[in-house]
């Protein structure tokens, strides 16, 4: 359609690169999946989909981190020191930004699913939201005041240190760098390495179940109490386990024992875009561009 | 002098409140200090002081909380429950905008105090910034993007739970109704239950500087995971003990070991207006009023 604006996202994940155009960021018209490979790979076959798809008008990147996000350096678009082979100082919106000739938007894939939650998902009615995702890792982003919180770079959530109850010290967890911090505990392989099964294997009466949770609603709950966040917007794929939010919930509440002011203003939801949260923040991204 | 504007600010604290009055936030002609009574001798007390330096264009509260902060709430103005005695739903903002006639900024008093560092003090130059402050309790403000943080209703940033060290558990913390989270295990009045004097009374080498340190510091680690935010301003009267900031930014150091993206972004300090921060921050809240 002439005039029409043509949008291309890309969530950058460590995994896999999911790449969609679309006409806004909730009207996707095409919709691809490359696995994640060196960064020449990966970067020239996400570019020669676009190409394929016509002329776009902007692109966004939400990617997995550490990232550059400083406007003001020199360094901005580029994902920092990474510990996945190849990828430490790829300057991934650069490439793109040069290569298809448009401007680029660059956040963290975390925050781009934030707001797409703020804007268009279980956030549409909250002053502020954080995103946070549990699956091969724990990252989370965070929406106050209708933007993506920066700050000195960008939130790493996983990283807090959940508190250790009794008898369940004996998990020493996955982080490389700090043990047992949430994301060393509680994300999907850590769930593996300690119980050898995921979360949805193993049976509802497990301990696991109340273990995460309770992990995961520390999280929540220091979130209410440090940033008065409205609403948690949690997904990923260990929250697919049956009961897992409503866990995270009864916990979380059992943490705060009615005190924050908040109340009930506080808020713990599935995303309401579901899977696509991180596309479509991407596309925000590029609409924003 | 004509046409000169004269604000009007109030820090008004769980012990005592502190009145000034000033030609812009930082140009104080006038202060004053009264005890919190019940909120009938104190309200007035303080709008005599008022009303003796002429007339006031704008008054700025910060208050001890829980506060209804929701400007579309019939509620706002008010102190909410709380367990200081005549105090809940006292409509503090009320009472002196009908008084005094003149609009009222309110807001708690460690979000105000966050403003005026961020405006005038450490925070000059930082993006975004939080104010600790570590007395009779522990509360924080946050500023991000200029404005202080409200969300569902305001930060309680004392309730969060840090986590225990090993052959550190004897001690369940004073907190009415979390026992041993942050404010119940490092403020004043919980060093004073557990180790029968103030930090500052203790010798250098006791144990009580080490785990206050530890648990202050999984704050600013934890402020810095979960909201990038650049810059820690850290006060109030527990901060006096010698080297306790030091401990602080070591122990921080030392949790993150280097994996946060903000890297030497990521600042912890006194701050720059000293015990000014609170009634600075009321002005400014009258400035904005």
């Amino acid at each position: 359609m002439a005039g029409e604006r043509l949008l291309a996202g890309i969530e950058a994940g460590g995994t896999k690169f999911v790449l969609a155009v679309g006409t806004s960021p909730t009207r996707i018209v095409a919709r691809h999946t490359i696995p994640t490979r060196s960064p020449e790979f990966t970067l020239a076959e996400a570019a020669e989909w676009f190409e394929a798809h016509g002329r776009i008008d902007a692109l966004g990147i939400g990617s997995f981190g550490p990232l550059e996000l400083d406007s003001s350096s020199s360094g901005w678009g580029k994902i920092a020191t990474t510990p996945k082979p190849g990828w430490s100082n790829c300057d991934i919106a650069g490439y793109f930004g040069a290569r298809l000739g448009v401007p680029v938007g660059f956040d963290t894939d975390v925050n781009a699913a934030a707001l797409a939650e703020y804007t268009f998902g279980s956030g549409a009615a909250a002053s502020s939201l954080a995103y946070i995702t549990v699956g091969t890792g724990i990252g989370g982003g965070l929406v106050i005041d209708g933007k993506a919180v920066h700050g000195a770079a960008h939130p790493e959530m996983g990283h807090i240190f959940p508190r250790r109850r009794a008898l369940n010290t004996d998990f020493g967890g996955i982080c490389p760098v700090h043990g047992d911090c949430l994301e060393g505990l509680a994300c999907g392989p850590a769930i593996k390495a300690r119980w050898g099964a995921s979360l949805s294997e193993l049976p509802e009466d497990h301990e696991a179940h109340g273990v995460i949770a309770d992990y995961l609603a520390q999280l929540c709950h220091t979130l209410f109490a440090v940033s008065a966040i409205e609403l948690i917007a949690m997904g990923g794929g260990v929250l697919k386990a049956p009961g897992l939010l409503d866990r995270v919930r009864q916990a979380a509440a059992q943490l705060d024992g009615g005190y924050l002011p908040g109340g009930s203003r506080h808020r713990i939801t599935a995303p309401g875009l579901g899977d696509d949260a991180g596309v479509i923040g991407a596309l925000l991204l590029a609409d924003c561009a």
